[in-house]
């Protein structure tokens, strides 16, 4: 495979890598029909374990079988499959070399009774990911939570254990609990702060959620006004996630969140590719509809980032 | 042993699990009457540990000798046999190979003060299962409680553990504790979420309750009302459960609770066959009657599943 | 040595251990004057660190020297000597092969603030039992608090790699703390349960207090109500223990308690020989009377003891 | 390189320490415009973990990118450049050799709930530090928080570490909560306090903020009183503080705080000089303005201390 | 090196350490002017972690520099200097041989906010006294502390460690916290039980605070009363106190407290060497006072304990 030249050049930012790990971004970036233009579609299927199963494939029964979600990637021409140990078990050897997998190594839950410092299970190890020929491992942190030192320390572990064996490390930075407010959970200083500590982490791909133009903590807001940083437009919003990731030395994805339109989807992927970003998690607004409606609207995903990739 | 067609078709969903693991689910699906037939029965005696001495055996004390279960199960020709570490020592010598023995490596007791967010203590560990020629370990979790990240964690442990060394896992998934109530242990939504959870943790046989038609979580009815899901027969409900677990891609046996009428527990084995379940565990109603009328019950249950095997 | 048959009959009983472990049972079983009877009788010593030094050796001073202590064990023909690290130390090689020595692995103190749910310190190692010639381990557990999870999590591992090594180990099974009341902790249905959590966590001799006929839980006055199980003279509810024991598979002996006059101590001998327990373990009534008091009861109990062996 | 008599007499003073990190302490000392001469100067980059991206980097959003840092260190001529671990990784290669690293081993955040007894996370390894060419580690105390002996245990463990494989340790020492005033944090005996336990706890260098004349504690401020201790002006508080440091045995350097005037950073120089410190740390008045006017001020800092070096 | 008679008496007592450990345990007997003769006198520096710096260094300010507590040692003939990490690692090149060190292993710090239930950080390892050529190590336990048991157990694996490679440990046992009254802190029955349960965790050297008249247990009140324990003056409290230390068998110290009179820190000794204890550590009053003073009361103590050794 020849690696393109946009792909060259992002790798490159990877600068203390080693080849195996380079080499794990490249095949999820290299993937589908994305590859090699720098941008990122992937399919995560964990909420089964954060909202449980009913509420995941309810709507859309032929997601129960594990089965579903990786062929639906692999006919999508996503970049990559994300899910925790027991699902990418499921398939990892009818799919082996169909799709890179990402194994999500830490989940919540919605019967589990801490709502106000939240933290996570962590269900896999990194050995899980290479007897199962994953791409990268995933991993959630909290800022925000009493919780977010041990998550740190453990994702510290994680990535050091998976880098070492060539593997990257995908970030899912969610703020939330302590004095966080609900709407401060995507303020755009705190998904900027969020997504700036996945990368001082040592995290390869950070994903957040789209932030808003509220401003949460007091002494950020008072920076925003004064040296009048572009809050307006999600893409300028997005352009500044992408500045908080090492001005764009680490690439970053954007979560849709709830299942909603296909125009708001749309609307949200042009938002990202003018901001910069490198693309798009889509999970519930994927497997939630049937697998012809999920078809189209990811292929319409992938035709806005083609278009100025 | 020539391993029949219902069982390869079962191993064949294991498809990242180790031959060493494939071999010793095939060996507790191959023993008994049931042998072959992709349906279990399993003896489980940890009620010792949960209830203390004279609750479990006070009404048939012939049970206080752990060799009395190994033999009843032998004789009653069930798939195999679970039980704490002390009581699988005290005979794995005696009736070694006779049957396959599951190390429950867990358990809680009901001196224990925390009743809120209960846990339990591992009693046991993966050498002591090789040690005394397991076909399987087997632990609990509480899905709702405070600690079940804790009970996930190490669970996370002992599966790889096992798995490593070729023993498949069980796992006993009850949601209890947090701000579940009595009737929501056992409801549908909860009950599927607890099946799913320990199936995305790795699990290669999970047991639970059977369900009953309570929904216990507002966001999850929405679903269950919204989609229709049937939930109004208990063959219905353990169809559901099927799904759950990977639409039937892992093994589940259900758990007979208390102590009730042959009518009860054989209309609950048509149930559990009739869903596609892949069987039961019965504990109390086994070894709190006689061996005779234990003998009598467990071959009628066996001929309810061989049925439509 | 040639091993009496009496011994070799529960040898038989350990049918999961190594040759290693059963040989040191048999030293235990084999030593002193009731040698070969199936018998025990045990010197403890670790009431300097429960109770302290003046409390514990201010009524005999002679017992403020940790030779004392081994030559009475040896003098009075007694079956082994237990005690904490630094009281073996001091002796072990001055008796080295003189007694079976039980290392006790953990301890309380009556300093400690922590009444409502104790535990006790490990302050020694299996490594320190091999150095110093030990031929067992002991630990304490406490069930009934909320600490007893991480004391049988702790005796897990200890037992294994005691028993790795060919040292078996004796659990002093103490009620305490939680819901128990003080009653409580000494009711026959709580003390069986205890003596019955120690043989399922892999216990090779078990240490509780002489039960009373007080019911502690309702759910277990039931059964014993309604199974009319016999707890009116002590020999009974001895034979209720040793029932709770794997139905006599795992030795039983029983403490005395405080201080008392030498009618009672014997009385209690009896019972415990009547009721089928394999003996005694006897502190602070030994070693708190001059050496020839001491001498003179400790031969009567033997005497008991050898009467029915 | 030949090493200066200054340097070579400062190295003499780590007497216990193995010639790979006499070595690295060496490397920092004849780095840049300071080189020989005994101070430092060095830049930290680690506000964007403390008070996330916008406050530290929105005045000068060229310090988004971590390329900027390094540089900026390389062309002031300073002594080493501070930095986490993904901060770090961003320009290691980069920069390979172009100017010592100190590894920010553990970081807080504004956004975590805990303020009364704060602590940080610890999320890079010594292995990160070999692996990414680091002259040194570096590491935060938080003196008078209740989570401080854990700080401390970690320390240990990283100190040890890192000088077997002759790596130095920076320890930042601030102290910080439990019964703290926010005054007394940089109380004269409070600041004293923490740089003398830093360099009990094995501290190579000390970094503390300038002391002020106030005495935080009762205990403290009557030998204060009845010793005369001089504690007057700036100069004579900085060379208490050196005094602490082992008498001057261990180098130690003072932060400067939040962004202020040319003048006041100048006058602090000053007195560091002449109360016998070794230098200073100044991250947000370097790297919060332009790049011309940070080499200003750094160059004549540095020319401050070279007065008299 | 000739073995006294005395020593090797002293060391016979140690009968299950190995040689190196006795080797270690006489190089401090046999040093200074009080080689030979039993008895100890030891310099501990630790209340600069304690009580910080000013306090500790202020009233005789060569102490800031950790050499003067070296020479100080070997000048006034002392059996050897206790110090943490930092300290020893100052001076342990240009002292290497002159004195033997014992590395102080935890300590605690008058800023921490816990007070009720205290307990110390662990600041140093095994391997720092090997590497730094130490004859001991030394670790403080608070008997009272909630906190004790853990204080306990890390004591566990230093002993252990410290043991297997030929290292004594010295235990200062000082009850605090919990339920104690400040009066208690030195009563009588808690400082001999202190005591007791250093032994009992297998400490080598014990050191203790001198006990008060005061009985601060109301069980152990009774049998100091009925047993008549003398406890009139301070020679027989020491006498009770080396009765609790296996009746003699292991060395015991004691500290003198606060900085006091001449004639008291005399009177204490003579007590001390009366009631046979084996020396004092004294800490505030050797360095709080000019190096002359120091040498002379230093002179006149172990003059004391010669007189009669």
């Amino acid at each position: 495979m020849r690696i393109t030249q946009k792909v060259r050049k992002i790798l490159a930012n990877y600068e203390s890598d080693n080849p195996g790990t380079k080499a794990n971004i490249a095949r999820i970036l290299m993937e589908g029909r994305l590859g090699g233009s720098g941008r990122l579609l992937i399919l995560p299927v964990d909420q089964g374990f954060e909202h449980g199963p009913a509420r995941s494939f309810g709507p859309n029964p032929a997601g129960y079988d594990p089965h579903y979600h990786y062929q639906l990637a692999v006919d999508a021409g996503l970049s990559a499959y994300a899910a925790p140990l027991g699902a990418l078990e499921a398939g990892a050897d009818a799919f082996a070399g169909a799709i890179p997998t990402i194994l999500k190594m830490n989940s919540a839950n919605s019967l589990h009774p801490e709502k106000d410092n939240p933290t996570q299970a962590i269900t896999a190890s990194v050995d899980d990911a290479l007897r199962l020929g994953c791409a990268a491992i995933g991993y959630t942190i909290y800022p925000g939570s009493a919780q977010f030192y041990d998550m740190l320390e453990s994702l510290r572990d994680l990535i050091a254990e998976a880098k070492a064996c060539g593997l990257p490390t995908v970030v899912w930075s969610y703020p939330r609990g302590g004095f966080l407010t609900t709407e401060g959970e995507t303020a755009m200083d705190v998904d900027a702060y969020a997504a700036h500590m996945a990368c001082l982490a040592g995290a390869h791909i950070v994903k957040v959620k789209l932030p808003t133009a509220h401003l949460e903590q007091a002494e950020a807001k008072k920076v925003y006004d004064s040296e009048k940083i572009p809050t307006g437009t999600l893409a300028e919003r997005v352009a500044h996630i992408v500045q908080a990731c090492f001005n764009g030395r680490r690439l970053v994805v954007f979560s849709g969140g709830g299942k909603k339109g296909d125009d708001g989807i749309l609307d949200d992927a042009r938002a990202i590719r003018d901001g910069g970003g490198n693309g798009s998690i889509i999970g519930r607004n994927s497997f939630q509809r049937s697998r012809e409606d999920a078809l189209t609207l990811l292929g319409a995903i992938i035709d806005v980032y083609k278009d100025k990739a």
